[in-house]
């Protein structure tokens, strides 16, 4: 199989043009013609075979699934829309090709993310960097800078568990530009990724209430198990589900009060 | 050293604001502010170990320069202005990172690319991503599609070398906007980059000219060989140095009138 012909199956299936994409796959660049009054907001990560999932554990239709959602993840983290997505892969075995990319394009059309570019190549095990670009009104996008003294800190769903199909919370995005001061999504742990937002906004919390726990999860794992995919959010507004607090922000030396014991990629 | 650490290190040496790029490294999102009558392009290249570069041909520095340089490269063929990029970079070895950053902060400072996030991760062999985003006015990019029938077709530069520091022929966007239709870098070999920038344009060329050869290659190279990083441009104008003509697109079979025998990553 030519490296064209993967090209022209992706072209035939991926939702491809439209929502501002005015070029899609198959130039040297695709083209983003921006709205007037909208910022564009940008994630990048990388989704690795032997790093973020196991062949034995995820399908590659999960696999392509999963490398989309986290990238919609912090799109909903910003309280932005998701626009479009560039998704490079290198595999060892092009048989993987094929259910990574339907995987991926079903949950692009469950939240209109026009897949407009990306890069092919082989390798030793698979690696995909996936780039989504989300919208938000000018001004608006939801900073891990933004917590204020006062604001209570909110989980939106139980936590623990890791999950081969995460939801990610892009139905909150509207709520959030209401009400929130400032959201990241946990995907590090709860217990890092509090500890992550309060040192950004210089600000330290009380804990005031246990997150919720997922089925078959520990209070232990809900405070630290990373990739829950639901966001951690600060608000002045008393919210009601999904939202559940767990703590209120004061001033202090930055960070959580709780030992951060989450995931590092280098540690 | 921890993830947190590295980050920092990068935080404090890259370029990371300004040029529209409201909020850099650091956050769930970068967020960029488009300007009023301006069109986005994005490009995103792999560069992987043993498929792209070998530490014995590249040092660290080279490919982090290069890396960059390939999607500037395809910012320049669009007849654009390059804003941020996004650096996804996963290494085996940490010594690798420092440097691998010097090499591609230097490149971004000479062309005034702001850094506005990535990822960084473990793996076996160095892969790397980077995407580009760039800024070109409204409706005014470079298409592979829009070489008209009569345009004469140009390369920018002696052809037929492998650089591991090629240089991105920005310094023609400006020249481009005002005389081109069509544009491409060349990076998979002349051969086969012209035959698909006349099949997107739905055209044939008469070949008129050999290409420049750089010093140290054939003739034979100069069609062939990848990684060039000129452009191969249509204008129905007579261009002089550094524009070198090669034919002229006329109607016909869409494609190159010579077979094609670049790079292709599957086969």
């Amino acid at each position: 199989m030519s490296e064209r012909s993967v090209i022209d199956w992706i072209r035939k299936r991926a939702p491809s043009f439209g929502n501002g994409v005015r070029i899609g796959i198959g130039d040297d660049c695709a083209v983003y013609t921006p709205q007037a009054g909208e910022e564009l907001v940008f994630t990048t990560d990388f989704t690795i075979e032997g790093r973020h999932f196991t062949r034995d554990a995820y399908t590659p239709r999960e696999v392509g699934y999963k490398a989309l959602a986290r990238g919609l993840s912090d799109i909903a983290a910003m309280a932005a829309a998701p626009r479009f997505a560039l998704i490079s892969l290198a595999v060892p075995d092009e048989e993987f090709i094929k259910p990574f990319f339907l995987g991926l394009f079903g949950l692009a059309r469950k939240y209109n993310v026009t897949i407009a570019g990306g890069d092919l190549s082989q390798s030793d095990k698979v690696h995909c960097d996936i780039v989504v670009c989300g919208s938000v009104p000018k001004g608006k996008a939801l900073l891990r800078s933004g917590v204020k003294p006062g604001d209570f800190l909110y989980v939106t769903g139980p936590l623990g568990v890791w999950k081969n199909r995460p939801i990610p919370r892009l139905d909150l995005s509207a709520s959030l530009l209401k009400f929130a001061h400032a959201a990241m999504d946990i995907t590090d742990g709860l217990s890092m990724d509090l500890d992550r937002l309060l040192i950004a906004s210089s600000l330290s919390c009380e804990i005031t209430a246990a997150p919720p726990i997922h089925r078959g999860a520990t209070l232990e794992d809900a405070w630290h198990n990373g990739e829950d995919y639901e966001l951690l959010v600060a608000s002045p507004k008393l919210l009601t589900k999904p939202f559940h607090p767990i703590g209120i922000a004061v001033a202090g030396k930055p960070g959580s009060p709780l030992p951060p014991r989450g995931w590092d990629h280098f540690r």
